[in-house]
């Protein structure tokens, strides 16, 4: 792959101080009209060391307006990035729309090092490169455009540049950093071609870039970052997706859904039942804090048709837990911030250090319940979701947080005695919205849209759970129950 | 002190089960209230050790909704928090319009712990105790509800508790941690006298609550947090000001700015000064890595009237800084998120982590700027704003931050000739705009507001520099220039 790099090209510093005025301009102009047109857009600057990759970012920071841009070199990681999962740093440091983030390697850097090094077994590496696949994917599809340089070296040029740094007197750890890498070059090269193999999509490309010549390798960047951008100016937003998700669920209506499965039980002993969720909310008390001494996150889902006691079932969990190691989160509708980035990106900000319970009443699938039945999100966006999702949640479990959703299903006779129960009670009153009665009216599409999400998102990492709800007691039983269970099991 | 406190007060378990379901109504139902008026509450739980915060804080949460409601320990600091000023931890937990945020302990708590162990200067301590009342007026005039709690203990009660406590087979480190202080009762008491007299104010108080029972407890701080609540909710936003600002300047006119002796430099060799600027750029380089090692960040902030060469000033610093070393931020409209908080919120949340450049194209001076002339915020805000200012960078220097601030000085005419010349170049064409041209016609109101802003916030740890600004080479020369000197200084 490499070899129809190294070509040896050249541009003579004349040639670049003739061309460079006009890339300049054109490069404003292009990064202008993607602000005003709400792009976000994320370079990724990787190569070989000795590249020059901090030269060439220097250069960008020239050509472009800086204002705009924010540079991320994700050097050593913080104690709270390493509490959290890998991909958290990366999400953090996200371009909003209308911005540009340079990233330095990015999500690249570690596999190719560890790979490089040997030090990383080839499934893990696959598994690697599938997740930057899907991340890339589907932050391409929601818009970001994402520009890819790789800058190459030959072993003799990369030799030399680097014996030329050790004599600087300036000897910045960092940059010495992957000194030893260089010195294993067809290692590391073999490990680079495989990981842009891997990872060159028709959406996201990677660019190579001969690094030898200096004035080339800034000016071939350049070009190719303007290219990308017109390239995306001229589709304007008219995105052609990645994938083509076909609304088959919407159209074809299932006989049955797993709703229609779920048995509600009925004559319950009251006393028992408070009991028993009074025994397992002692319990819950002692796991917290030991799932706190073990730094063990535990992220605890929450939908359910409206007044299906979502609420009172949090707060049987909250009740136990030391206030300070819980946090309930209500999802509201999103700020502007949120609004400029990914839909999941909110979800990702938000995730606690390790130790800590989080418990969400209504999640990050309000993409394919809410915003599915009422037209917020495109069949496509929220066709896609599904695979997003499960990526997501793949993402916590592989961390070692444990995540548990529930799903609370009361039936629709059920629902109408609880509003109007609430409609009695001073402080309940405000919880029934005309909002409410709407969701009601569209009960038949709900079932299809919770169906479906039931059936694509329950995997064996991450299970659903449904829990018949008609009757609280017993739901708010089940609840406790199962929270201490999957937490005992996962200690 | 705390003698009137401890009076034995109790309350039977049978009058506590009656009294709570109506002091819960109450308080839900004015939470609610405060939520749609979209107040802030801030709720400081602080006390002996042993009198039971933890457990006063899980009482709270089972009473209001927890859904609007963050709980925070401040427990041991993170990396992220330890290299940036001490109040950032707080300023990031802050809770926004709308939400209560609990604190525990919160910016009490390490003065008291050091002075109490005696491992502090009264120096430091009063240091202390006035930064927490400029903190809390400040956030008090911005609309925060804070309500503050203390809860007692006599010495003899609280041996007996930690007795228990230590007997409890849940041994958690953290629970233990300030057992030593509590040995120290009566030095500790006294501390804690100390503090309460110099940070209780008409807005701010101390509410102090006999902790030895817990029904009278827990009731007690329930009900001192309702009457707070509904006290404010009847003031209903017309905040009575902690500090009246009588907004002199505006009216009386005076004869001379200090931005009337400002002399314009002329006749200025262009290449020698070229070649200058290029020597203190290649300073710089060095500079900034130095920086890096030695974990000192800088701040640096530009202001000038429109088109004064604040971008172009800024790129010669950037030019030849690293560009991962850097942060280059530009100050537009505020994100909802940032409305929902005090005006500073915003900048303490960007702040860098130690080692970095941060450089602002405008700053935290438009509440006095821009708002102030435009109306935005009212005379008695920006007025506020001068001190607030003032104590923010007090806090930054403080932490070892290197700052300077700089403004950019041009007069009228070369304003006119510079809006004419960018409408001439592409590129440049889209940073006139009608805004400039409003701007322009209140040069006299500005002038004022700037006047005054300098007057009051060029203080010794953080002075102004007025850079003659006509010559753009002059003035970006002396802008690299004192940005060297200034670190050099202080490295």
């Amino acid at each position: 792959m490499f070899e129809s790099v190294l070509l040896g090209n050249k541009l003579t510093k004349k040639a670049f101080k003739e061309s460079e005025p006009e890339l300049r301009e054109q490069l404003l102009l292009a990064q202008q009209a993607l602000k005003e047109n709400k792009t976000a857009i994320l370079i990724i600057v990787a190569g070989m060391d000795g590249a020059g990759k901090g030269d060439v970012i220097d250069r960008l920071n020239k050509w472009l307006d800086t204002r705009n841009i924010q540079v991320h070199a994700f050097w050593n990681s913080t104690d709270e990035e390493r509490e959290r999962p890998a991909y958290w740093r990366f999400w953090r440091r996200m371009p909003a729309k209308g911005t540009i983030g340079i990233f330095f390697s990015g999500w690249y850097w570690k596999p190719l090092r560890l790979f490089g090094l040997s030090s990383e077994s080839d499934t893990d590496f696959e598994h690697d490169m599938h997740l930057i696949s899907e991340t890339e994917g589907m932050l391409h599809d929601d818009g970001l455009l994402i520009i890819k340089l790789w800058f190459h070296l030959d072993e003799k040029s990369q030799k030399s540049i680097l014996k030329v740094r050790a004599e600087k007197t300036r000897d910045n750890p960092i940059l010495q950093e992957d000194k030893h890498i260089a010195k294993l070059y067809s290692q590391f090269t073999h490990a680079a071609e495989r990981m842009i193999r891997m990872t060159d999509s028709v959406h996201c490309p990677w660019h190579l870039i001969e690094a030898k010549d200096t004035c080339y390798r800034d000016y071939t960047a350049g070009k190719f970052i303007l290219t990308a951008m017109q390239k995306r100016l001229n589709e304007h937003r008219n995105l052609d997706r990645r994938r083509i998700v076909h609304n088959r669920q919407a159209e074809v209506d299932p006989q049955k859904t797993v709703l229609d499965l779920v048995t509600q039980v009925s004559h319950f002993d009251k006393k028992k039942c408070a009991n028993k969720i009074k025994h397992y909310q002692n319990e819950l008390d002692d796991l917290a804090w030991k799932c706190f001494d073990k730094k063990r996150s535990v992220v605890l889902l929450f939908e359910g048709w409206d007044a299906a006691g979502k609420g009172g079932a949090i707060r049987r969990l909250t009740d136990p837990i030391d206030a300070r190691l819980f946090r309930s989160i209500s999802i509201a509708a999103p700020t502007d911030e949120e609004l400029a980035h990914h839909y999941l990106w909110r979800f990702w900000r938000h995730l606690p250090r390790a130790g800590y319970f989080t418990l969400y009443d209504r999640s990050w699938y309000g993409r394919v319940l809410v915003e599915r039945v009422e037209g917020f999100a495109q069949p496509d966006d929220w066709g896609r979701a599904y695979q997003e999702i499960n990526d997501f949640e793949e993402q916590l479990v592989d961390h070692g947080i444990i995540l548990q959703k529930f799903w609370l299903q009361i039936d629709k006779d059920e629902q109408m005695r609880r509003f109007e129960a609430r409609l009695q009670i001073p402080w309940k009153k405000h919880k029934i919205t005309e909002e409410d009665w709407r969701n009601r009216d569209k009960w038949d599409q709900y079932k299809l849209a919770i169906h479906e999400m039931i059936a694509r998102t329950s995997t064996d990492k991450a299970p659903w759970l449904i829990i018949p709800a008609n009757d609280k007691d017993h739901a708010r039983l089940e609840v406790v129950r199962s929270v201490c269970d999957t937490i005992k099991k996962q200690l």
